[in-house]
């Protein structure tokens, strides 16, 4: 028998104990279950990045892998756990909007965690992700019901404004997602719903900076060329060839971003 | 037949071939073998550090794992490699004080690692991990029996200077073990011995600031308030609600922290 | 069964979805196989930093492993997608150099990957990794022959001047391959060409210092002292004692060395 994969995703970093403690429970629930990390360096108590990365990541994910997700700047406070099923895979985490992308896109159900008898105990005010979340997921991992975990829930905590907003005509204020490593700026403006900007007919406003030209691949900018491309997560992005559109427009994830079609 | 896991703490970081080598190593004598990081974060030669991550994150896991830890400065000169027994589990490293905080909790048994068939050859002077610790631990997880791997010792180094001193009365001397990511500072009062600090009647003294507030989990704190919190790692931290304790205080891995009980 | 291990080494960093999105690509095609990250920390469009990484790291792994490497600063471009059969392992990813050092001493044989029946689709003009190096590395573990990939290649892009450049008489011209974690400077004067130096008669220029000190182990260098060794890599270093010798010459990848044999 094989477990299902589970993956992690915190803003927990990578220089502590916590995400060894993580692990160090679901191999004594799920002994031998895959772990995978998807990532430790969300932002702390970076909730829209942590939405955005497992929004991304999921999608590549097989059927019945389950996604613990811990950004969870209210931990111990009255913010439920959740237990997610959702596009045919599941997620754990805090109810506290870290599962937005998701339930704005697939049928969900989502269950208010509360069954004790799957926590490792004491369960600390600060630890969820050993305490509650890495438990539970790997009794899910091991065979356990979700029924089993809690009761359905109607609705749960959804960040709002992901989608930029209408401005004056044939214009949109948007946002900046994240900044990626190589200094990327990933905007969210939706390639599905912006289609428009393959024309190459369109200006974008981004610091100081008014970008007008359309690449399809990073080494097709000239030097010192900021450009737009249609991003391999499914956005729009503001890049450069072999340098970081970031550090050049004084940008980064939250900074303002604004559309015109001409 | 599935092998124990192995986990890796290091002060390699993850920008060297360092932590890949020592999972191929592992691969190859012990195919099919989980491996799970810890972490590579450790500060370089930070052993005190280092005893203090595998002191938290081993208690997580099932009985029979084994632990490679490498925070060695000593490399290639006169220090000893030695696999320690302890709490149902295997610890694979130097003999320089990083499994004192196993060692003082749990019964122990030490072995000087001598036998150089399990060794991978040439031996280097300057990468035991790849070459002594690495391949020790994956034939231990493929069936070698302990003795096999070097006599036992009747001690081995520890590291003095754990738990805070007494000083005036009511009165210790404590330090900071570790700042965690999130800038909490992990102080050496350990909630068994301070127990009196649940009461609230007390003062720490840490950087330039007196701290007697007391919260039992983060989103307690008020906006900018830093408070005493009993924290996931069974001693007492200084923290802040969103905030970095560390950055507020000036204060680290290293720093002095004074207790009075009021 | 058991999956031939997959390691990946990259220049994505962890901060991302990135890395993330490869597991999750690879495990929907090959469920349960292992996949292990060598680094992801390789700078960025650093082929020679990441040719040096998996240069080191492929040898400790065992027949039949498959290494995804992706350092693309090419991607979506005319750049071809390869992979390289050498010394009983298998390695994936673009025709940019990035397995210069695996090529330059081991029998290969190279194939142009071009089978778009194992890629994800759609394929993104900017995520390889995601849409072709991994699905290709998990279908060749799941059983597909490497013919199936693509044609063979004659050649593939090779990265000159890896090799120290003869100077004066006695004399060489090098450079530093990289600085690891310690701060230690791996040079490109391999021990196998320049056993001389184990005598210890010579002289070496990096930075403003000449260095003509060998030791062979760290803790032999005095406070303070910087000196050459013979690394775990195969090649000389230039270390120090617990410090950087990186921060005390001011170099680092890159850098200039010239060696005199006196």
């Amino acid at each position: 028998m094989r477990y299902p994969l589970i993956t992690l995703t915190t803003d927990f970093g990578t220089s502590d104990h916590f995400v060894g403690s993580m692990k160090g429970v679901i191999s004594g629930i799920a002994p031998g279950a895959q772990v995978a990390d998807i990532t430790h360096e969300i932002a702390p108590f970076g909730v829209l990045e942590g939405a955005f990365v497992i929004g991304q990541a999921w999608r590549t994910f097989p059927p019945g892998s389950i996604h613990v997700v811990v950004v969870d700047p209210g931990v111990g406070s009255a913010r439920k756990p959740i237990l997610v099923q959702a596009g045919g895979q599941f997620f754990v985490g805090p109810d506290n909007g870290v599962f937005s992308f998701i339930l704005r896109e697939e049928k969900h159900r989502i269950r208010h965690i509360t069954a004790e008898k799957y926590f490792r105990r004491p369960v600390s005010r600060t630890f969820h992700g050993r305490d509650i979340f890495s438990p539970v997921a790997a009794h899910l991992a091991a065979g356990v019901k979700p029924g089993r975990f809690g009761k359905p829930l109607d609705a749960c905590i959804l960040l709002d404004n992901l989608a930029p907003l209408p401005a004056e005509k044939n214009s949109w204020q948007g946002t900046i997602f994240k900044q990626d490593r190589f200094g990327n700026l990933i905007t969210n403006f939706d390639a599905r719903d912006f289609r428009a900007l393959r024309t190459g007919h369109f200006e974008l406003v981004a610091g100081k900076a008014r970008i007008s030209a359309l690449r399809s691949n990073f080494s097709e900018g000239a030097p010192g060329e900021i450009f737009v491309i249609e991003g391999s997560s499914g956005y729009f992005e503001i890049a450069a060839n072999q340098a970081s559109a970031a550090g050049l427009l004084g940008c980064t994830a939250g900074s303002p971003v604004k559309l015109k079609l001409t």
